[in-house]
């Protein structure tokens, strides 16, 4: 039997300076503009949300910006994260290619996600703030925060979208435990949350009322600030840590990835992977093929709009450039919850337009049986949003086969499913089903775009 | 904020055999009994249940065993497993004492049951056996056993306890996605079920009943054999590799532990972390005090009586001198359902007759208390089971701040709480209580012991 081949990196191996793609850019990205004047946003427009020092990363055109020692003290706690070749899966498939999975799932909160939460609430309590508003879908941005407030001793409130919320108790207990207060949104507790209450009083929630929520408690209080768990450029350079350790990683197994396959909801773990290598292609330094994998029901990418949006339901947050399906575009309530936003990462969308990247959408069904291949061959349960990421990847190795061709493909494992396991019990019943979107409910959603002077 | 340091060995490090104290005994283990014939066992006895090099190892002298290479490269997936210093836990306490944690909660399945799921499996293939069957409380042990034998293309059949069946279910979809088959215990599939629920049909079930029922099917058919998750000599010998690892990581922090605390089930997490130490301290080479924390309504060391018992409720399976509560006692339905076994391994109850380490029984409560306390400081939610040792460990960290000493404590943090939200609900909202174990059912359930001739 071949064994699965762990890269493992030391400590002083790991990053101290983020990748920040703006530099690489050919061109610009499009400024965010202010919800209200659609005028692009100064700092001070962005200091009620953030703090001073991530304003600054959001803009900076600097190629590099140093992770700062405290928050390179507690990425050592589950990084460097392990590289992993999969053989074992390559036999199965009896595909030439060589399949490389990076594994995030090692984390304290199994997921990607405490890569960008840490910092964040570092940067905050550096400025003073007390208190840290955010929202979160199926709970793996909540509970990171939730972990990283809880270790430099921030309170942390999260909106829950309300479905979620009821449908994930075990999420949100995980919050609780870590001393986080979680709301479930639509709320009464701010004007947002009543007016949708009002007009829709058995509303299930979105991410986009839940950010208008945590938006909205945020900049009413001095002490607190927004954070936001995908979508901002800031965010994203945080989770390029994954993308430069597998580079380094590879550098030891002797190889560079031909295709590099991300899934894609707000955009920050296919960063993560995908930008240190995307920013060598545009240097001119190396190309690489590179995929992302978007759920079927919610096709921001292969779907959506290129245009000026909002980012929240309330239309409170910055209006962003991006590829999107229409701020009140609620889509199916498939189980990879974390990919349910109606727009995507400005950067990302800018990056498709430049046509860095290719996007695809699958239905849910074929995600989860190729999970539920990859656990059983190589021993991990991934989370439904990695499902994507896992189907995308055995189908470029099967096409390998097909082909007779020996690529190097990787991506991104971003989290573990032991938080998911609703989801499979549903997937083995029987009960989940492909869903289309809904291109009516996309054109209406796509009738309230900001209309720009 | 002191940072908490995390201690890597590289795969070259990692051990390359299992440490067995049979070796360093000054005593010999009292022999297994045939449950029928109370005459000592042969390995001609046990080859229904195990294949032949697990009952070698079983009764092994020699000192270490070597870890076949493919078993080797399995572990590497998770392995070597990181050793923390807990600064900030040492910084909340206000303790002079280091702390320090191992922590196999990065294990696939979130545990450290894989070290020996994963030989179980491979030394079973190796023999051609094609099903293991097995038995599973709270399901760390099932869903290992599932994902190790997925990996060897073995079927798996577990005994799942009716309780844990019912109140678990996402333990059981996890053995489920790893293409396990899991049956309620007691069932109407075995004889030893049918005769529970004969006599009480409304039977949730117990690890005794459970291990009854896999052991019966186990004998029946002569392509299955049986898996143990604990208390066997081979299955502690496996776990080992905790201890060895955590031996070099503190050479590396230039420290030696003066106190080991660990929780105590069936004994094999125990065994794992404190073994490699004990046999140092047999040798007479370096003492070191060791602490087993036991919940309260299981009280198997502190409470219980050192005889020869039967392993299972159906006295099917062979008879071991240990510390027991009796075969047929039930314990209360706490949270950490991996501690309610009514018996202790035989080599862990032998050691403690010899004075090698001191035993103490803790409440659900404290235990919980001291897991939140854990997840907020340190980051990582820990599992009901690793509570205890979370709960000694402080405990101990506390009396150190008291006496002025600054000791070297060390404790295995043996799985993460990612499936045990549910227990975490309950504590937050109050609904957990403590429970004193029955005195009357205790005795009742001795008087049941085998009378040896």
């Amino acid at each position: 039997m071949p064994e699965t081949i762990k890269y493992v990196l030391s400590e002083d191996q790991m990053p101290t300076a983020w990748y920040n793609i703006q530099a690489d850019l050919p061109t610009p990205l499009p400024p965010p503009l202010h919800p209200a004047t659609h005028q692009p946003l100064g700092p001070h427009d962005l200091a009620p949300l953030f703090p001073m020092e991530l304003i600054k990363q959001e803009v900076s055109q600097e190629r590099t910006i140093d992770i700062p020692e405290e928050v390179q003290q507690i990425y050592r706690q589950w990084r460097p994260t392990p590289l992993y070749r999969a053989r074992r899966l390559e036999q199965y498939l009896d595909t030439p290619a060589k399949i490389y999975y990076k594994y995030e799932g090692v984390s304290s909160t199994g997921s990607h996600k405490p890569n960008t939460a840490v910092p964040q609430a570092y940067y905050n309590k550096q400025a003073g703030v007390k208190r840290l508003t955010t929202e979160t879908g199926a709970g793996q941005w909540g509970s990171a925060l939730a972990a990283a407030g809880a270790v430099f001793g921030l309170e942390v409130l999260v909106y829950m979208v309300k479905v979620s919320y009821h449908q994930k108790p075990y999420r949100r207990a995980l919050m609780e435990a870590y001393g986080a207060r979680v709301v479930a949104s639509p709320s009464e507790e701010t004007h947002a949350g009543r007016t949708i209450l009002a007009a829709h009083p058995d509303s299930t929630g979105s991410l986009g009322i839940a950010i208008s929520e945590a938006v909205e408690v945020a900049v009413q209080d001095d002490d607190s600030r927004y954070a936001l768990g995908s979508v901002l450029n800031h965010v994203l350079m945080h989770q390029t840590v994954i993308g430069l350790e597998t580079l380094t990683q590879l550098e030891m197994a002797g190889d560079y990835p031909d295709v590099i396959v991300g899934c894609t909801g707000g955009g920050s773990n296919f960063a993560g992977i995908a930008f240190p290598f995307m920013g060598a292609s545009l240097r001119g330094e190396r190309s690489v093929r590179v995929v992302a994998v978007e759920p079927a029901a919610c096709p921001t990418l292969t779907k959506g709009v290129y245009t000026y949006d909002f980012g929240d339901t309330a239309h409170t947050a910055p209006v962003v450039k991006m590829h999107t399906l229409g701020s009140t575009f609620v889509p199916e309530g498939i189980h990879a919850g974390g990919l349910r936003y109606h727009g995507m990462a400005p950067l990302v969308s800018h990056l498709l337009e430049l046509g860095q990247f290719e996007a695809r959408a699958e239905q849910q069904l074929e995600c989860f049986a190729a999970g539920v291949t990859f656990a059983r061959v190589e021993g991990i349960l991934p989370a439904p949003e990695a499902n994507h990421a896992v189907k995308g990847a055995i189908d470029e190795a099967l096409r390998c086969k097909e082909e007779g061709t020996s690529k190097v493909i990787l991506f991104n494992l971003c989290g573990h499913g032991h938080f998911d396991l609703q989801a499979y019990i549903d997937y083995h019943a029987g009960k989940l089903q492909n869903t289309a979107y809904s291109r009516e409910a996309v054109e209406a959603a796509l009738s309230e775009l900001p209309v720009l002077g």
